[in-house]
């Protein structure tokens, strides 16, 4: 299999994208493919590539800044564009990109489309909790989903759970205001509905608190819901940390302690970093594509190619459109 | 003035209402009525109440799990009704409850009935931020706001930051998943428009990650989105306290130094503890209604009282009035 890696994409471009292949490579039984700037990537080995690392080149780049639709339409030879249209002529099969997020989804909804019998893609996001972590989807851009939408989002994300993340059988979980069935929105009460009849391994409502639980291993939003429920806990973990750093004694000797804690301090830190956990997958769209955070380090980006590896070798995109084609009725816009 | 508590609401009843009303009654210009079973009360109250505590009799008492609207509508002499009751025949101008949630609300506003010019309540939640704190509404349980809904949560929010917290023209941010205009969905992109051209204190869509830098002080939002954010928050601050507790050392020795941070931990902890900051206004109903979380201490009954008071003294529901007959239009359900 090979992977297709936008090696221009992020905000460290080449500088961690190469040795995140490089490293990706001894663990991946097959290529990775580094798109972009030949030189910026040789530049960036720091020695001869591996035999299984190969360059192709693309003369562009898409900024993080830039409107996704537009750029991807305009910048036809991207290192995001020219990486996600391997896929597409089959020359790959996966893509990964730590570039513009929007431009990335885009690249892939447009040029792969969706699998039949999948209304519209959805990005899932790894969560940690007490007993391990969950899914979290859709945590991506296209707000205001339909019960259909939410249905095959549950599906989607079951199937990423167990292809990729190895859980057998994962239970499902509707992200609600309320536990009872009648509680949430218009939304959400439809959807409990037609999850209970459609879904064996659904557990019913979730609410935000028991979240962390980690009773559920998928779970299921609108993407306004959870793009909010995800900034919001990247902006609290943010200032809690400040906040506990500034209730530490200001004096010198009395801040010793603290140093006998820092490890305790990073391993959490590192839990709470979703970033370093790979790369959060575009689901639904007709190939394998995950995309990381802009400020991914070399770790994260070899974790998210070793995780399209994954999904290659479990047949992800096979298991999302025999779920979705079981699901029967319409694919809904 | 005179503020209606219901004595035998919340986790702990008597035992932290009579003695939060007794601290409460030395700042409060006017008199606390302690609606309850006057033998548990009396049996609370670690000496002869204060001249301007009352007790007024009621048999009945609403639990935490009943159907709020049930309970309100069948248990009329429950402490909660009799207390919510006291304000429509204008018996006493202020209500605080920290029982049943739903059952406080479904109380005044089913009692009360909306300000003119007000088509639905809000539950506001105060947040700390890295400034001092925001107001987040709607935290409430009534979903599916309309663009209409949405502008009179923001008036009546900055309302309540000038009349109770003492915040001169406040800001007012939209919760949305981008900064810009033109993101959001259907509700955002459209309340982003309305905001515009109503709100002259509007400074444009806050994401979750900017919440807590404090730059705007009033952010609106769906109440299911802000039930989500509220919860999620909550659920993310239990789970990283105990990782915490969890990476400290388990040697007895070497976990001495975290004795001397645990002033620093609890002093974090407390700020981010939003029931002690004293209850959350149900604004737009027609009269002074503080919801206090079931379990709140003794101080923070007492901190709703002096809301209430504040709110009172503040004219916040003439405030809210005003404000609202200034948007003019129609209020839609």
């Amino acid at each position: 299999m090979r992977i297709a890696l936008d090696a221009m994409g992020g905000d460290f471009g080449p500088r961690v994208t190469v040795p995140g292949a490089v490293a990706a490579s001894e663990q991946i039984d097959g290529e990775v493919l580094l798109v972009g700037n030949p030189e910026a990537i040789l530049a960036s080995a720091s020695r001869d590539l591996p035999s299984n690392v190969r360059i192709v080149p693309a003369s562009d780049i898409i900024e993080m800044g830039e409107e996704p639709a537009t750029a991807v339409r305009r910048k036809r030879d991207s290192s995001l564009v020219v990486a996600a249209n391997l896929v597409r002529s089959s020359e790959a099969d996966a893509f990964v990109s730590a570039g513009n997020t929007g431009a990335a989804a885009a690249a892939a909804h447009l040029f792969w489309k969706c699998i039949p019998g999948v209304s519209r893609p959805a990005i899932a996001t790894i969560i940690p909790s007490r007993r391990e972590r969950f899914v979290l989807l859709d945590s991506g851009a296209m707000p205001d989903a339909t019960v259909r939408n939410l249905l095959e989002f549950a599906v989607m994300g079951a199937a990423y759970a167990e292809a990729v993340l190895g859980i057998r059988s994962p239970s499902i979980a509707l992200l609600n205001i309320g536990e009872e069935p009648g509680k949430g929105n218009n939304l959400t009460k439809e959807a409990y509905k037609v999850f209970c009849a459609n879904l064996p391994n659904f557990i019913g409502n979730i609410e935000g608190k028991s979240l962390f639980d980690g009773n559920a291993d998928v779970v299921v939003c609108d993407a306004f819901v959870g793009n909010v429920l995800l900034k919001t806990a990247e902006g609290l973990g943010a200032f809690v940390m400040e906040m506990f750093r500034e209730s530490v004694p200001k004096n010198p000797i009395l801040r010793l302690p603290l140093l006998l804690l820092r490890k305790g301090l990073e391993d959490m830190k590192r839990k709470m970093d979703y970033a370093e956990i790979g790369g959060a997958p575009l689901l639904g769209v007709n190939g394998i594509c995950f995309i990381c955070h802009g400020h991914s380090d070399e770790r994260a980006i070899r974790n998210a190619l070793l995780n399209a590896h994954r999904g290659y070798a479990g047949h992800l995109t096979d298991l999302i459109a025999k779920r979705a084609a079981a699901l029967g009725g319409e694919a809904s816009a």
